[in-house]
């Protein structure tokens, strides 16, 4: 796994390559210089730390003025840079295409959670490859919370593994059998047959995979509190709120991710 | 520069960490299965490399059933895998992660120039980090044009160059002088005053920020092909179209990758 | 994480460095050999796959001949090399220093759980740095079972996390507010107080640290199912024996790693 | 070959992976700390240095209370550590397995060589695999000393060179010419005909592989001077003992290393 | 590409390996030194940031005497080391072949322009592996300049090209199309009748390949100023200045870098 | 130490980076090609590993036509390299870049020793920072031998040493004791009566620094056999032969690598 300081050097390494040639033939190398960066729209903050690395990377420093999760208004501070002109203004977009992303993905999470209450939103493991890290703090900024991080760290038996294992049953058998202790076993299922089955098996979650309302309902009757119950599938803000009172655990949404787009972030050099 | 094989390494990685404890406990290590990948929405195809060396990495094989670039209904195969059943589950969220994300910018690009001709629509440098490559060749799929790649195989002079040389002429000066005779000249100006002085200071190409269509019909006039001139700033698909008329040769556009959201593509596997 | 193939290709590095002066000087570049690895006490094998990795990079092949598991008596066929004499001399003592280790930690943990039925006996994170996954693996060929693998796929809630988080009802109501849901909480306690708090608290499995066999006795018939039980501290395989009887369900022993000697593996070159 | 640094950058990715989820939910961000490290056996100290770089990568210090090869008493401080108290929790078992591993090394070399005097006793390269340097820097705490690295750093002529070369003249030839002037050539022998031969071809310094004592004997009056011996094969403490009278003037023991068991260290956080 | 801490912490790895064995034998670690780096013949000042990095990467410290670029007689100090006495000795070599390749090849080159006036001298892709940057570096430090870095910030469309193209034409076109708007388009020519074709393609800047000075003066009165020339083949200092006159606009050579031969320097300690 | 893989995996980085645009452009990429490299110029050959791996990592072949070693005339075929066209031509520069530079150490080897006999020439770390490895091997191509590979395999006792340790004596027994039994002692000393304290000291080998001939000559007699004797010091092809009758060992001559320049080999696509 990169840590951030890794992920950043790549990203600065992919943006400068041999040397930003513009601003080292038009910039004096030893003007200082202080930046500003700021929101453009209402939005949610995430990603200061991955933001404060590039400046660090290229030997200047940056000072956030809000906490990642604050939810701020169209042109509010977000930190300040100082350093070398030359390295804020090389450092600009890196740090920019970071904090733009993240914000963005959070804004997106607090508009789908938004007055949610009694229902547990999560993520899933539908992220940007070398950004998971990153985009899953984000989704925390905006409010919604994480399932497991990748396939290590959790079980969760699909439609092929039930296949492969012969059945429900085998499946969360050899499960309980290979993985250690501390991880729970969640099993997906896509009609009522197969959460009894999941439910005799003993599974500790179940995945109800792209029910509607009324099944979900008989779901959550059938299982009657023997496991943890997560609804997934086409998940929208609005569905998410009717699912609250029908008594399903916690939901799953790869769109809040995979359907945000950036938010609008800009730096200005204040002075020089 | 990540090399795509070591993009997929740590994608992998990131994804699989230890072990997909799950499918290591659920199917047989010496049972064989095949996979298809299709489209589940009308899509440009973008990313076929990308997962074809996810499933590389763990020693199954993909074939492409389109090339990169073609558009295809919802229902069309996109590809297949071959290669041991556990693989083939392991890799399918990885390898669907990028070819979703990479699809959907392809799709959007093709939304945001198809049948626009006259102009050149490029690309920004508002790109994920870490995925530039790929997301510029998404773009190129979906039918729109490379700007520069990054901060190094090109001179784009702004505002704080500007300041920091002390005018446009000393900037452009500066930049002739210090860089190698391949590469071009461009200058960000904000006015017709600054257009005036980018043309006398002999830049190559001018890029028009944020103007109106009537100021862009005088930077025109102004420029009488002198320089090539390139707008930016808040472009959307039909202004584009505007824009063919008014005689700007190429605009430039970040949304093309930062406004798209991840396409629909399932995996689905055959038999074992 | 380092890959079995990174992780050879540095010990490979550690031991050639610029070259193996004494095989480059006595052995014609185009001198084939093979040769046969074969055990020198009984043993339990593990370690083929590293073994095997070691030749392969030196464009040699391995063959093992038994499989990771196996028990073998002294003087066995471990797996056999072919290749260019000089890779095989080469290669010797690298490939050997994995398995001899390897096999070393199996057959010792062979010889802590052997004849041990009705309780799970799990190693610790008392492992040799860069070393994990193969010596968890070799605990598994010995016949004990795994524990979490480090800090991120499991939650063990020690006493300096009771004492930061101001008990161990707060600690666990943190660590499942914070964790994914398809992680099991585990406490670790010291006294039958501390049990019952734990108990009361909710966790899924209980570490008893360093319980003598009466109060493991009590803390069986106090938690009287509501949690999974481990006990750890000083554990040997007679110990081990008793436990079973009094109704812990898992034991956790450092011991199976930190105490292994290595077993004794040789290499002889067959013939050229 | 692997730095400190990035050895320890491995280790510490090994057993954190994308982060230390218990201590990350329980303990607060902002909390400070300071532990103790102190001994449970007497010991060798051996690893201050890997122990210290783990904390220091943690953003924490650490300062050792006793140098690296002192002897010390169960119930030592061996160092302090002072930083965020979550660091210190997270980098515990990391900073231990180093030092566990190495105080072990180190005594048990020390209850090999204690008081033997008049004979150099010598490790071999027959360590684990990416921790040469910190085992071999064991080994010289506990009071033995180093041969050769690795495969480049000394000529040693086995069984299998000689039959390659087609005889012990011919290898010791050929690895003069090869081998630049700072390398001294050794050669393993298995019987006196091979000692007189290897005596004859100008060999600087002979291995006497698993010979008894009285062939042993004989071997130093056959030699005369002419080279230095060293003994090796079954070495046992006592029989060290035994060497020195006979007259050979180094043993090498690859069990120093790979039979020794980790020492007892742990690590209590004092206050916060 | 490698950053230059990373090329200097390879060939700090690549000559100190495991241990600098004389100095840690010799040299008390606790000793302090200052080192005086100097020349031992008239040169250009080439490599300070090298030199500079070898020794803070081990921990000792350097301050340059003199700017890179400065032409220095024989015996000047061209910078002060300081630090652990044996860091200073260990860190000797490896920054003196830093300094003593790069001052060469500025030496050399200043030799190549010296009081040329009118004509730019550029150097070429032949470069040493893994030092371009460095080396283009040195380059500009004699007084020429940089022409593209690699094959990626700048088209250069050489004979196999057009081949492959089907003619100049066809391949200018063709880069104009796939390269992005800021890169310039350079054709090789062998001929006039080349290079009247590359002009009609409208090639940017076209590369006189190998031809002879009544040629070349051809050549600038069939272009007339519709293309930048470049003379290129067996460029000495003497045929250069002769181009002056002829029209040429710039001339390449790479010879610049690969007949140059290291310049003479020298490190004393000064007092410990 | 940089495997060859990884060195050129590098070295196509820095000129490839993100694309070769001008082939790209202009090469279709089905298109096959065969290819020629050549000599230019009487060369001895050396770098043909190097320059087939920079084929095979763009997926082409290359097959050597003469043996690293060979002496060949101008003219010659060096290998042929097949594949993908574009493969080829991206592939030109990089192949070429380490073949000129190593055939140009070897062939200025061999001008220095060439008809030498009775003395052993060998080479310095006097070597391009990364090369290390292939510039030695190219000294023996062209006939001379190797001096140790860096600052671990082998015991260089120098001025600033002999200072540190207080004297010839404590440095050679300091080194004695610290440094393994397979590496001699070497000492550089500038007197006969440093001569004569490093031949009490037991110095193995001696380094006659910067000495006339008539100061050779008597430090020839002062040793009588005693230790072998290397000079150094503006050594000169000339020169090395003089020192033959003189009695001298070996001499040391950075030279045959500092000074050689590159040789002149070409590449010509063959037909497509």
């Amino acid at each position: 796994m990169l840590s951030l300081s890794e992920l950043v050097r790549l990203a600065l390494q992919e943006d400068v390559g041999p040397g930003d040639v513009t601003t080292l033939a038009t910039v004096a190398s030893d003007a200082r210089g202080r930046a500003r960066l700021y929101s453009k729209q209402d939005l949610v903050v995430a990603g200061q730390a991955a933001a404060g690395e590039v400046f660090r990377q290229l030997d200047a420093t940056y000072t956030p003025a809000v906490a990642d999760g604050a939810y701020v208004a169209s042109g509010t501070d977000l930190g300040h840079a100082e350093g070398s002109l030359a390295a804020l203004i090389t450092a600009e977009r890196c740090a920019l295409n970071f904090l733009m992303r993240l914000c963005g993905i959070a804004t997106h999470v607090r508009s789908c959670v938004e007055g949610i209450d009694g229902i547990t939103v999560l993520d899933t493991r539908k992220t940007t490859p070398l950004h998971r890290t990153l985009e899953k703090h984000a989704v925390r900024c905006g409010g919604a919370s994480s399932h497991r991080f990748g396939l290590f760290d959790g079980i969760l038996i699909k439609d092929n593994h039930i296949v492969a294992a012969g059945g429900i049953a085998t499946a969360v058998a050899r499960a309980r059998r290979h993985a250690h202790a501390l991880l729970r076993v969640e099993v997906e299922v896509e009609s009522l047959d197969e959460l009894r089955e999941a439910l005799e098996a003993g599974a500790d979650v179940i995945l109800l995979d792209n029910m509607d309302d009324a099944t979900l309902r008989e779901a959550v009757s059938i299982t009657a509190g023997r496991a943890r119950l997560e609804a997934s599938g086409n998940m929208t803000a609005e569905r998410i709120r009717r699912l609250v009172g029908i008594g399903v655990d916690q939901v799953s949404m790869g769109g809040l991710i995979h359907q945000a787009r950036w938010a609008d972030v800009s730096m200005r050099v204040l002075e020089r």
